[in-house]
């Protein structure tokens, strides 16, 4: 078992622990018990978690209130489920001393961190990421929230968790697809902040594919270990922490395109692929970078290109809608050299001239 | 004109101006342009201060985008308003520079509170309250939030405004069962904070009544310093700030027992008959509090009892479910003397036998 802890927000000098292992779900309503005394809980999670048993591990025998949000995945996530749970608690009679514990993926988790955000002004929230993309990314750093009917986590709150606990045994459970989608996200760390962790990522990308825990132990550890720093250093995004959205100006913009046919985590492997060619354009490129992050993206049976029913038109009408976008223009996190993303005048974040943006896009099979 | 500064939240060594005075709708957009360059306004209103005039009184001739709540009011308070606004600014694609200006009375600063909490994660919110209950209460201290089917601002969250603009000239417009109610969170300030003030209104009823610019300046000064001083110290109600819940827990739950037929106002009067009531029974009356608080509230043409057809039963089930309940107990905040709130280890608000809670409702007419 590893741990990691992340001092956020820096204002009120707390911090919280992620706890990675195996088969830790039976413990953790007791360790939320022990951290958090005299607390309710109150369990978000959705059909597909429940179905393969880490709901029954979690609760570990005993009757633990619940909300299973039906249908799973993102077709679930918008303003009316989150209302629908919310109501829940009250009909429950549940109070300001509840602890909300997001069990699932990263859509789980962005609804039941936004529920705890807001359930009666703010409660506490704990996560137990079971996917390869919520326990690379989602379930660390404090974003909350659902989608407009124009863009990604389009609403929601900073609300970061009491806990974390990452159980490297139920990701087993994920279909093929999702599985390695989930990894795009471990990609994205490595590019921009580990050379090293790139190179691992090639040589143990069979192991990883097998499933193997030791590795996506490692993997965990690493992730939580990249993640926590950048957060910690600029929890609400002011700036640094834009670097985490490298890749998903464009991989936003293509799974809404797709009405959420495809996955985040294949979404964000052509976004990755668009700014390694906005990169090559602005000079920025080399080293052999596009076909590295192509070859590793292939073998995790990643999509290389842009569907074909996509516009240019239509995807950059998508990003100006972008939350990190300025006066309409997005704006993009772009590298040097893979660990290290660019950094122009203090800024973490460039604008990039739409035909810059356009020809990526083209070059990726946009029309 | 007169200024009061507030210091929050504490962490952030952030503070902001309210400014009180007459006449000052027209100059509000070029002052928030001032204090917050670069942003674009987005005016939540309803169609009560639109057709007062003071939406057009804020725009000052120009195009100023907005969102107009319709039908105006506590019926509308709820999630799905909050969702309409939010794709509404989806739709104008707005972004994280976007500064929200809530203009009207409590119901739509709470809801554009909100609204700015949790777009794009949150953005600015300024407030500029027409009401003489938002003047007096709820357009300071950063709470926001809507109500859920149970009860009142179930779901929320503390968002403190960049700024807080008071004319005093607006609440001419309100009818005069709004004007009055809206007195009542002055009472409970002077209840709470300070003897001399509540002499004062007892003095200047007559003045107050007949709306005269001069004792609202007067009154807004007080309030707000009363406010701020008692939010600074505890900006998400841990501990102090619930002295400001003074009255309101039998008062919230006669106003959702009524179906919100009754105003807040008039409601919270009944919630500090009901507080003076328990204070006797426990021993801290005295004084002929009940009777000049009763005095006070009469002359301002509040009711004096629980509406017939509330059962003992019914608020004490809505109670239970109020947000500052522990383990399904409600919480009362009670005085020790006019201007004094009582203190017990440390805690501002006690938990009251049922029997003494049912017994001061049976008093005001429940059945």
């Amino acid at each position: 078992m590893r741990h990691v802890s992340v001092p956020v927000p820096p204002g009120e000098g707390r911090s919280y622990p992620i706890t990675i292992g195996s088969d830790l779900l039976g413990a953790v309503c007791a360790r939320l018990q022990e951290m958090q005394p005299g607390r309710r809980l109150f369990v978000v999670t959705d059909a597909n978690v429940a179905g393969a048993g880490h709901l029954e591990a979690l609760s570990a025998g005993q009757a633990v209130e619940r909300f299973v949000i039906d249908p799973p995945g993102e077709t679930s996530k918008h303003w009316g489920t989150v209302g629908a749970i919310l109501e829940a608690m009250e009909a429950a009679c549940l109070g300001r001393d509840t602890l909300v514990v997001g069990l699932g993926g990263g859509t789980v988790g962005d609804i039941a961190g936004f529920v705890a955000a807001v359930f009666k002004r703010g409660v506490p929230v704990a996560h137990v990421p079971t996917t390869t993309v919520a326990q690379a990314d989602s379930a660390i750093g404090g974003k909350t929230g659902v989608d407009s009917t124009w863009s990604k986590n389009a609403f929601g709150a900073f609300w970061h968790p009491v806990g974390v606990f990452v159980d490297v045994t139920t990701p087993a459970t994920l279909d093929e697809v999702q599985y390695r989608s989930g990894l795009v996200e471990s990609v994205k760390h490595a590019l921009i902040a580990d050379a090293e962790y790139f190179a691992f990522l090639e040589e143990n990308v069979g192991a990883l594919l097998s499933r193997e825990p030791a590795v996506l132990e490692e993997l965990a550890w690493r992730n939580c270990r990249i993640k926590a720093e950048v957060v910690a250093e600029d929890p609400t995004e002011k700036n640094r922490r834009r670097v985490l959205n490298y890749g998903h100006t464009v991989g936003h913009a293509v799974e809404s395109a797709s009405g959420y046919g495809l996955l985040h985590g294949q979404a964000v492997a052509v976004g990755l692929l668009a700014a390694a060619w906005i990169e090559e354009a602005l000079g920025w490129g080399g080293g052999q970078r596009v076909e590295r992050i192509a070859g590793l993206l292939e073998t995790l049976g990643m999509p290389l290109s842009i569907p074909g029913d996509q516009t240019v038109e239509a995807l950059m009408a998508i990003m100006q809608r972008d939350k990190k976008a300025l006066g309409g223009r997005p704006q993009f996190v772009l590298l040097e050299a893979i660990g290290r993303v660019l950094c122009r005048e203090g800024q973490w974040a460039q604008p990039v001239a739409p035909e810059v943006v356009e020809a990526a896009l083209k070059r990726l099979g946009a029309k």
